[in-house]
């Protein structure tokens, strides 16, 4: 079986979350797995120079447009959170964390997440809300606290994140098939005809 | 007959490139003509603080090998030109004092221009190359010389593109149709939707 792609993304971001309502069966119609990898665009904009979309002038408000509208356009439901940006270290501990334990729940915590803030509301920069999303997949909320304040866990965040700019990842979505590396919402076709025919 | 779409682009872009050859057909396909405006994307930057892709450490490398990728996803002839970006000032002169006189010839212009910069690497930053092509086009060198460095030319210029930044045109290919902007030659999926479907 060939490899699995990698999917980085941002809990805080309207592409890479719609980008993770298409990947697994993106990947799964190619007879491909998809390693999920959140990551803290924060600390790759330092790399970049970057800033969030809504805080640039004029192009804030044309992606405040877009993100709805790409939504409609890709059939996804979408609702324009009212905390927006926000910090997402939590959401991303609380996924390694569950990684380590139960990778196929780490990745089911990680869609709950972004359904929560993309579709609910839900504003997952606050502990108890990450902490009440993993309790109705059956984590402890006791556990899950306790393993936002471990250093290990904050460890093994810095380091995913860390090896994720090394690698040149500056955006979310950015997905890498093969080595080949595919930013943006926008580039999921380019992804297909990778999938489907290798490289062009 | 609906209203013409509005193609804002800056001769330098490779994505506002690869978009000029196709929006023509996109638009006809749907019974519209396509209103040409090229701008000065430096003028925009100024308004956003952007600046050029290849400029930004990370994601510039990473551009530069997006625009060869996605010529040939959409099977578009494409060659990186030698000095990239350029200034472009020259070819936008030229085609607004084109387009008094000879609309449709304009056009025809600056698909020529294009194509030159990125099929055939001739530098049109510089006034002769400029004059060169428009000559192939049956314009007189000396006119266009004579229109380059006339302020009324000038002038001209210097309007259509503050209009463009004042619509909010940040970015190269920007596409307005019914008042709705798309940005990116990743939108013209979106663009044919609208066009086939009314606003969506």
């Amino acid at each position: 079986m060939p490899a699995p792609i990698d999917f980085y993304f941002d809990f805080s971001s309207p592409y890479g979350y719609l980008a993770s309502r298409r990947i697994d069966a993106l990947a799964a119609a190619h007879g491909r797995k998809v390693t999920w990898r959140p990551i803290l665009l924060g600390v790759a904009f330092k790399a970049t120079g970057g800033a969030p979309l809504p805080s640039i002038p004029i192009k804030g408000a044309y992606a405040m447009r877009d993100f709805l509208r790409s939504a409609r356009f890709h059939g996804i439901p979408y609702h324009q959170p009212t905390t927006f940006p926000v910090s997402t270290i939590s959401a991303v501990r609380a996924f390694y964390w569950l990684q380590d334990r139960d990778p196929a729940k780490a990745v089911e915590l990680a869609r709950t997440l972004y359904n929560a803030y993309f579709t609910e509301d839900v504003d997952i920069s606050k502990p108890e809300n990450v902490a009440q999303i993993a309790g109705k997949l059956g984590v402890k909320a006791e556990d899950l606290a306790a393993a936002l304040g471990d250093a290990a866990v904050k460890e093994r965040t810095k380091q995913e994140v860390d090896a994720a700019v090394t690698k040149g990842v500056f955006g979310s979505p950015y997905v890498i098939v093969d080595g080949e590396p595919f930013w943006g919402m926008d580039r999921l076709d380019q992804v297909e005809r990778w999938l489907a025919k290798g490289p062009f």
